[in-house]
């Protein structure tokens, strides 16, 4: 059984829309944020006290781009990952990493720095660079969204790992400053079923398991 | 021809550290840090105007850790990659996204906010924060390191994008607060050839290319 420890909001979003996307059953449990502040005994499940917390048998895993791609190769049958030899692999794999660390570790810091910290410990210098960091790197998706439906054209987990930077950047009150074809993308990509289902399950865990829903957090 | 834009000290070091394990030829075009300050001609070649960028052939990549997963699939002899279905497989996708994601952005702040920014934009609160956060990550590694001479066993990719984040935690001093096993680990990865034939190829290249050999930095 293929297991997702969650916080709504968080990175762990990207598996759970992929499990979503992919159709196949998971057990998901919900923890508000930061879940190591809340429950100590999570650090037997993940050392490092982060969502995502995921594993199929044997296998753990806590990197959220890093958990997509494994997704897709373990499920080929449904297209979302990009084999090795075909032309857009280079693609595929430098998306899969660009989502996370080009495009959502900086907004952590707007995150951090505008909403978790106390008054005192806000710092307003560098939410100012890193939200300008963020918009930067993010325009240069703006001549290939022009051309393309999807980052490597079919739809893939290179565009789950990006759409969560999207997502966040949506939270954050940033999609204002999208340009156009991002600003298009984001629209296909929050059409998808498999995206609406994601969200409908996390509410319905959260629910169900007496978290609360309160959206959150990047930072971890 | 495999080509590679690289930086003293900066993440571009990464694939330059891949390239040198697996001994193929590659054209390495030396640049001052930060690149797209110094010659606009590089957005032309990267729009992001980071390093590392990276070409083979049509294929175009600028994510570090992603060009090492690549690589390490393009040369299957060298042994640099976790096929999928070997049972590492899943631990090796995590720790390549890990050693940047995880281990590298933190150490980007505090290497800014100490040592980029002028005197009067420097944050130590934000120092102290990321220094924190890394070295908790960091720590994680301690039990895994003490039993295996290796992230996956032997050494992959993964060790690559993992060791680029301890090369930094060097420069910026945060060594000395290793633990053990992975002050020994980093020890180990420093003795290897290709490590060593790394640093010698930016040496060389930035003295024949006339490129200031200052050691940069991981801000982008």
């Amino acid at each position: 059984m293929l297991k997702l420890h969650h916080c709504i909001g968080a990175r762990s979003f990207r598996p759970l829309w992929m499990l979503e996307e992919l159709d196949v059953p998971y057990a998901l449990t919900m923890h508000p944020f930061p879940p190591r502040v809340h429950d100590e005994a999570f650090l037997d499940v993940n050392p490092l006290g982060t969502v995502p917390a995921f594993s199929d048998g044997e296998a753990r895993m806590t990197e959220s781009a890093a958990i997509c791609e494994y997704l897709a190769w373990r499920y080929p049958d449904a297209g979302l990952s990009v084999a090795p030899g075909e032309p857009a692999y280079a693609a595929y794999l430098n998306f899969l990493h660009f989502g996370e660390a080009t495009l959502t570790f900086p907004q952590t810091l707007v995150l951090r720095y505008t909403h978790f910290e106390p008054p005192a410990r806000r710092q307003p210098q560098v939410v100012e660079d890193y939200t300008r960091w963020f918009l930067s790197r993010l325009r240069t998706l703006e001549p290939l969204l022009t051309q393309q439906t999807y980052l490597c054209g079919r739809f893939t987990a290179a565009d789950i790992s990006v759409g969560y930077a999207l997502l966040l950047a949506e939270h954050l009150g940033l999609d204002e400053r999208f340009k156009p074809a991002v600003a298009d993308y984001w629209q296909r990509l929050k059409t998808r079923d498999g995206y609406r289902r994601a969200l409908e399950a996390e509410r319905t865990a959260a629910l169900a398991q007496g978290v609360s829903s309160t959206p959150a957090p990047a930072t971890r």
